[in-house]
């Protein structure tokens, strides 16, 4: 599993740089392109894996896999900023607007939102009806019922008076971060015109899992390993699943979710070795 | 053409205000409405009546209408941000970082840009082919080497040692706002498959002449017309049309690229009448 990670690594790197090369040298292509190093790549693994169940090849869905990944890249940006989540450190490097500038960080994200959408329209990926069912879903998991929806609860969060209770903080992931997940994770589905029933089960349990181990990892992480500030959510007094179940119930609930999350697999059987592996990797990385 | 510009206002609120219906009631989703309240519409004309040029019918045309003006509407958010333009006045009203906080106006226009993608995929709009060449001419139109480009070289030229000589304004303008107007006034030739050429060369003509205009009535204009603060530019030395060119100057200038518009037209008879009253209305409105 950790192989094929690395290969997806190394080919979403060379889309993105690829899908980059053209903009005009500058501050924003700068920034564009620092925001796009590094990173788990999860997101992409899950497109690339999702497709391969369904015998697709990677260059058709390694378009899709470069979209969430600028994506994504775009979505840490905007949460770091001063007004989001005030963030100075991101993948182990000072964040786009601590580097550049405000402004640059905004318009950076901005940019390569668009960057995300244009990814989708690649002939490489299939049938046309294929690449708008992508563009549509894509629009919806991003957006105001998406993750910038779940960005929204979770500002408005730090300042609520009451602290939110384990179901508001459920639909506050789902949003946030599991919209894009479970995209990820169905891609495949949807490229091969399949039902994305079982796929999406398997997003919904392990994104889950991957926000636990992200809230545990905020205490019990350091910030050599996971490159970004550690310790914040108890500072700021913030809700989490730690401070809500205990540390060890998190781990508990994390488990139990990833076991879900492998079941939710059974109809592919074998082919979903690589998939079954990342859901046990997603609650056992320290970053 | 002011009757049909209604029309289209009215239509094209309509369907933004449908495709935010369902989004969950909440800050994030006030703060996208509100965005998208007022303005001129013009984009959404350009695309409804270059449309109508090639016999499509304004269901067709709608979808792609209410993109452009949710994509221009979070523009304007993001452009009014502190950290950009620093305006607290847009349409008459306090910007949308005023009225809620920086955060929410970043989220908001985040989330309208999502949106905008998404409606681009409507079937009403005709055939997956179609639709695919509208969400990737959008891409290029509005991201890095587009619409945000042209904002970044805006940013960039307030800070810089030497004031932009008039091919620098140019070429910003034509990344900022005219490759956004551009994507509008050929979306009917994209729609119908045919040549783009001509309404390629009126919006050009167009946009800047919409540009050299705004300029102008920065230095003429009063903010009770214009609904946004006025004498900016003056303010902060920035090197404008009216700057460079004079007030008279930049007002020939206007009308001569609006006689060129006009001319780029004439492939269209009759039909591209409400096109061309638009250009003139560009350079006469005081708002």
């Amino acid at each position: 599993m950790l192989d094929r990670l690395d290969e997806v690594k190394t080919q979403v790197q060379a889309a993105l740089d690829g899908a980059m090369a053209g903009l005009p040298e500058g501050e924003l292509t700068d920034a564009m392109r620092y925001a796009c190093i590094g990173g788990k790549r999860i997101r992409a693994f899950l497109v690339m894996e999702s497709a391969r169940l369904f015998g697709l090849r990677d260059r058709e869905s390694l378009p899709v896999a470069a979209a969430v990944e600028a994506l994504h890249a775009y979505s840490l940006v905007h949460d770091d900023l001063p007004s989001m989540d005030d963030d100075d450190l991101r993948r182990g490097l000072p964040t786009v607007h601590v580097r550049w500038s405000e402004a640059t960080a905004i318009l950076a994200g901005d940019a390569l939102q668009s960057l995300a959408f244009g990814l989708l329209t690649d002939a490489q990926i299939g049938a046309p009806e294929i690449r708008l069912a992508l563009v549509s879903g894509f629009s919806e998991a991003v957006g105001g019922r998406g993750m910038v929806w779940g960005q929204a609860l979770d500002i408005a969060a730090e300042t609520a008076v009451e602290p939110l209770d384990l179901m508001a903080i459920k639909r506050l992931q789902q949003a946030k971060t599991g919209a894009l997940i479970q995209f990820s994770a169905t891609a495949g589905a949807v490229m091969a015109g399949q039902d994305t029933g079982p796929l999406a089960e398997y997003a919904r349990n392990l994104g889950l899992a991957f926000q636990i181990h992200d809230d545990v990892l905020d205490v019990t992480g350091n910030e050599a390993d996971t490159g970004k500030r550690t310790g914040k959510d108890g500072a700021a007094n913030k809700a989490t699943f730690v401070s809500l179940l205990g540390l060890e119930g998190a781990r508990d609930k994390a488990r139990t979710l990833v076991r879900n999350a492998e079941t939710a697999l059974e109809p592919y059987g074998e082919g979903a070795g690589n998939l079954r592996q990342l859901a046990r990797f997603v609650i056992e990385r320290d970053a």
